[in-house]
């Protein structure tokens, strides 16, 4: 089973190198920019949980991929000036700030569609489903974020992001073949792994939930949400190893 | 074999009575806005064919849908102030109009991924794929008019409308299960229609065709092309009446 590092170089390759559909024709140059930079976590964990499920990470590079296309256009619309006017993205101008609104707006629904196209290379449509499923979620919780209408804190955080993290496991076991009846303990696993990232994401950027339980007490969340991670882990009959791997750096990670 | 008018009727209630994902929450209400009126044309061609291919219209009505799913996801974002800056459509307030433009872009980007799963409730992947190859043609095609690089026109109305017709045919064929290697004549039909809708759609606007050919001219090329349809359509080794009479209500139509 390779390392974390080694899956995040395999999505990275995957992305650098995806043939774009030809009858996006210039719309593809905004596509590519909005694809470079990230972390790849989505990905890295579609691949791990494949690999821990038995099969070869290059299997579900496809879903890999189409989580992190997903996420780019997640960003891209968002950062456009009607949601959330972020001019900037990963240290660089964000999507509609280098190439307009308009063409912003079109390269969100190209990456869109352009997941969706990489979901159903599989012989099967469950990849696919899933990740419509996790899209109208994460829809959803921007929703409830722009209108300020969420019930709580943590509706609202379980679809804005733990949806896409949820898929990400649960992508990997359609692409793995994983039968239905042995996902649970997987996907058990896959719906702490959102809530872990978020509260790590807000301790870094000093928002969100350390606003409502400072930096300790969301330090607290952020390792009871790992334990929790681990646990489900623990439940999962299989070699987990490199998951583990990846619950610890999400809890410690400093960027 | 049902007639254009009771097919259309069928699409009307599916699309009306469409179970939304929850998940969307507030969200659904401006997906739903945007999902009234139409003439459904996608949808119908899409269940006539599939009737015509030797399947219940019942059957195609997940792909019919999601085809009127995917046309109105383009009216919402194309609608916007930084694209065409359209407040009114089909006689009222468009989305961004009505519901302000972040809830609009969220609206499109539903409408999208709810068109895919609908496209993916078959339990094969061929239906979504055929969908997202259109609306990326369609993306692209978007691309080229709004930043006016399109080659020259005929590929840009090919791209804009016709991949979604031409798709219209190609998801039916999926949905009533038509191996691939009978599909061919039936696709030849469906590439015809998208450019007899458009020029009919410049010739009732005074736009488009209208400007480069004059009204006479453009008529002339609308006759052509249903004419093409027509002989494609006689080359289809079915009953494809209903098909024909499709073709004659866009060659005729005066709205």
């Amino acid at each position: 089973m390779r390392s974390p590092d080694e899956l995040r170089a395999l999505v990275e390759e995957y992305v650098a190198e995806l043939a774009l559909t030809p009858e996006l024709h210039g719309q593809a140059d905004a596509v590519r920019y909005a694809l470079v930079g990230g972390k790849r976590v989505r990905g890295v964990i579609c691949l791990a949980t494949a690999e821990a499920a038995g099969t070869a990470a290059e299997q579900a590079l496809p879903a890999g991929a189409a989580l992190e296309l997903v996420h780019a256009f997640s960003l891209v619309h968002d950062d456009l000036p009607a949601l959330d006017n972020d001019a900037e993205r990963r240290g660089r101008a964000s999507a509609w700030a280098k190439y307009g609104e308009a063409v912003a707006v079109l390269a969100g629904d190209a990456l869109l569609a352009e997941a969706f196209r990489l979901a159903l290379s599989f012989p099967f449509p469950e990849v696919g489903r899933e990740l419509a499923q996790a899209t109208l979620g994460m829809i959803g919780g921007q929703y409830l974020d722009i209108t300020g209408t969420a019930p709580d804190e943590a509706t609202l955080h379980k679809l804005k992001t733990g949806c896409l993290f949820a898929a990400s496991v649960g992508c990997a076991l359609w692409a793995a073949e994983v039968p239905g009846r042995e996902q649970p303990p997987w996907r058990a696993f896959g719906d702490e792994l959102g809530l872990l990232f978020q509260i790590v994401d807000d301790i870094l950027d000093g928002d969100g939930y350390v606003l409502e339980h400072g930096e300790d007490g969301s330090r607290r969340l952020a390792d009871q949400a790992a334990e929790r991670a681990r646990a489900r882990l623990a439940e999962v009959p299989a070699d987990t190893s490199v998951l583990e791997e990846i619950v610890d750096s999400l809890a410690t990670r400093t960027s």
